[in-house]
């Protein structure tokens, strides 16, 4: 199986980050392929940085489907760009938030998504609503820059442990959701601190795109993920034309 | 009072249309600059353009905040951008959406938005969902392309018109919401017609941005429309990096 | 444009405050007629005493509208009577209420009610929902008397300001939304205390009701606010049969 | 036990229908007292007149308090006046509406109500709501004036059969709710035309009632059902002022 | 009339304080038959204690209705087994939990339900959800075993009473439901300790249990309740076929 | 990874094609065990049938524990004792039902189940609202029984693709979930012939079962989830005791 994850944060340590916590728990005959977007912020923080992450991950996406990937997955806790690549694409396409809460509702009947930036919990609880959660999952954010994360011996490691020992206690969370990719990497350190499900929604979307691919299963094209008409862009932006990229 | 709208459709025409609805409900102290996006698709339907027509129109947005815009208003019935568009700018954003079915809200129970593609009826659930009128608000395409509406003599127009009496008839609308900015030239007709209130989003936007800007009211920064961060974006939309658009 | 506001408290000191809230934001094209209720309790504090006001309320509303208004406006935070003075009216009519949740929707994802009495919470947060904004907006009492707001030097300003500052720290409201009629005039003052949008009913009402009137929409009649039915009234209403005011 | 029951609308014939569906449940150790309201509209066809059913309401539940009566119910399917009325009095009030839900609630999953007027239909969906049962009770409207039900050759009862058809049919109704008053002594006959539940609410409130009185409960008063403040009422409706009706 | 109680937990001085709950407040011409189930969990505690309950209590249901009962109750306030035993009986069948929720709703807005362990506050929470209390119902664990409550000396009925009084200032709560049918004989004491309403679910159970034999209300068999099907059970519980048990 | 699937209709013949359902997704490490319970109705019809399952599920799934399974599905559309046994269990359980739900919602935003009796559908009705899909997902029973389907040459599945047509025409459904384990063998065959998204539960539950194997997460045990209390059974289902079962 080939899944392509992309990274619509434009950093490409955070990339890595992401590839290891995706590479340790895909399949035996699954292929990653984890890129970094060539354009758009170095991290996305809010509703003004996710337009300017979508055109690039929109791009590959349309490359990694050329390429033969079997699925994408989109590697930010927004799930940036989700309806519009589902439109774009032939392959199904997993959000990384998406993927936690599906999964996270197998095993628990209450948990807490712990986020980075305060701006981030709004987008963050419209996602919870349409995906159906709102009764039984919290979003907390720890007030944190994403890139903070990249550094170890930063206090952003401390905030983020402060926020979710309150979840367990003032929300009665029963597992946690780490609400940004950048996070991946410290799910196995805080499983072990807590002693409670930590859930990290990279390692769940390798695992649902892979459920797609062995179940057959591709986006629905009748409603509102048909391909997009194919007519004319202005501008900058041309080369996005659906007629360009694969649409009809 | 200064009021900026945005057409994100990069066609010429239709924001002519929108031009003639809004000036015809201006106070005479309103000026009312209507432009046309410069770079996006030439008509937004469903997921896929909306990405690509957001750009310009914060662009204008950025550009009109600057030459003394005083209130912005987004001339898509998808509200595209509407949340970029409040985290950008310091003043007032409206989407016509909104503006409409509160509007509406304060004539009738029940009512229906009459919209577009097929594909635009979903992302029209969602925004009904998330401004609190699932309960009393219907969804319907009359399944024609945006810039059909451009042309007096298509077919498009008897497609809305059987979509209308559809509502009426078995939706119980009490009155009808007409979902594109393209359709805003219809209004005094179809009233005249059908006999109950039509209701045209970009003549209701103009009220309420005139609204906010004399109760002296701009976006709450506070939450998620905090100013976005600056920081770098890499490649093609470097050039959008808050710092350079006005950002924190 | 002529607009009628009925205070349906009987109290013409507070009409005073409701008129000059009003006044300082209608058009200069506006004529703002606001008139105290003959019949009724002195301050509407809970379900008992909005029964008492709402008879009063409906022959200003109807005496109004003959005089040549051309909307009209409920000013108790309560919507006393809204939905039997649309089914009145031919004109528009628009309660406080609703008509600054709709405009704060345009501010602010999250917002909070600051109220008087611990009596009033409840109705107002029946309104809330059925306005579709339970999911971001709080309701809080100060626990004031209504009539305590006409004295300055009274404790009661206070206490609002007390549970103006719980609402933007505890509730995480981006903006707080005056829940009563008799606090209009509070609104600069607190704007410049809090430094957050502050949201005067009032204010908003003549807003909404002059957009109503230029955009030329009035009650849909097709559903619960057709005309009322020609009857006998027994006793001491009888004066209010629909046929002496103006039903059908 | 000693239960009154008032009737809004100001029609004796309708009370007396009222009073047999009553006291055919009552228990043997039961007093039914049925009151005709003294002022207000001969029957109840939407929001205005409800408006003016309720002063007279109050009144008799005022009285029959007094009297010595341990509960009341009101005996209009719009649950006119109940908020105000338990404010009011000390014993517990039903309404007919609810009492008939809960009622239903215990022996179907899934019901519609048939009522008389289409502009009844909409506030009847509102208590529902309010009442938490929209996922299961649906609305019809047999569009038949309410005192057309007085006359046993008129057609209306064939409109109202021919709505439960369509309720059995298409809404999968597995029990019928009767949604006026009026139509109380049709509650046998319907049952076995149809060969399904058919819940008239006047019995049921009459057992709720009863079922209040003998737990000791009545209505809690510490938040919106405090009793009314003391205060001026001016004009017409002075002699409602709480002091006089028994409020604080 | 003829109602059966049967208390799923099988400890004999439960069915006994349960029993005193129940003639307390039974018409006189009500008989009263309380029964132990005679398989399954002393206590009832959770999700797993649950199943092992309802094939006696089924058991003691179908029993009960060929002896005569009119109507029946289960005296578990997790509302264990209730759609089944309404699929199995021809006679109305009535939870406690649903009995006091919905005679709570009659006399106070906000209440809430104060249970035994924390691994029923969830079962209890789905509960209210589906009986469509969410709004104004909580859900509290004193976190205390359910046969303690039978040992006045332990310090089980002081833990109940710190959450009791919890509920009335950090839930608002108007009125307290006892979440456990070994809560029975607590009820006056409570009520005299708090002065405010408190739900004992027993006796709001043979309240309605009455109310629906008096009104000649039975379980619809249209939907869900429809009878069961007679089929082959293998192994263990053949003796529960639905042909030996009274089904179709 | 060994995974254990427990039907929990004692029908042999309809584990045969859960089995082979299974088997065709599962991936090559992974071994799957399927049983048939061995007491309890040889098919489950409504939530009679439903509440005889369960101990037999329960003992197959302690028993398979024991030997070493590392997750359990549970082969019922019903998702019949789920609850109960991730109560017991302390390897995670997957549903059919909630499987295929969270699957289909990866691929589209509209869909419908459809299911055997009618007596089923409210049930999954329930379900699909504890689940957070009752805005995108509908329920229609083909009114078939449920071993019917083990007959290729009944008329059983020639209504099953009527309700399909339906689906698809009436519902908007994008894509269709089999609401019957014993459906399992006619995915393919469905897809090909509707040419839309046709989901198997069985096939979906594999596929979460394996997620949660790799990425080490199991039920939460801190809520309602937390062991069974080890007590008293008393009567025939002493067996089934927590302390004999794997409890605490």
């Amino acid at each position: 199986m080939r899944i392509l994850i992309v990274n619509p944060n434009t950093t490409a340590t955070m990339t890595a980050t992401i590839a290891d916590s995706a590479v340790r728990v895909a399949s035996t005959d699954t292929t990653i392929s984890a890129v970094t977007s060539s354009m758009g912020p170095v991290s996305i923080e809010g509703y003004y940085d996710e337009v300017f992450a979508v055109p690039g991950l929109l791009m590959e996406i349309a490359k990694g489907e050329k390429a033969g990937a079997q699925a994408a997955i989109i590697a930010c806790f927004d799930d940036t760009g989700l309806d519009a690549a589902r439109a774009l694409a032939n392959i199904p396409v997993v959000g990384i938030c998406e993927a936690a809460l599906a999964t996270t509702s197998f095993i628990a009947q209450r948990f807490t998504i712990v986020t980075t930036m305060e701006r981030s919990r709004q987008p963050l609880e419209h996602l919870v609503h349409r995906y159906g959660m709102s009764g039984r999952c919290n979003v907390r954010a720890a007030d944190i820059p994403v890139l903070s994360l990249e550094h170890p011996s930063s206090h952003a490691r401390d905030k983020l442990r402060l926020e979710i020992r309150a979840a367990l206690t003032e929300d009665r969370a029963e597992a946690i959701v780490l609400g940004c990719a950048g996070m991946a990497d410290l799910t196995a350190e805080l499983r072990n601190e807590f002693d409670v499900p930590v859930i990290d929604g990279v390692a769940c979307a390798v695992k649902q795109a892979e459920a797609l691919i062995t179940l057959g299963l591709t986006t629905a094209k009748s409603g509102a993920y048909a391909s997009p008409v194919s007519k004319r862009y202005t501008g900058l932006l041309e080369m996005f034309e659906p007629q360009h990229m694969g649409g009809n």
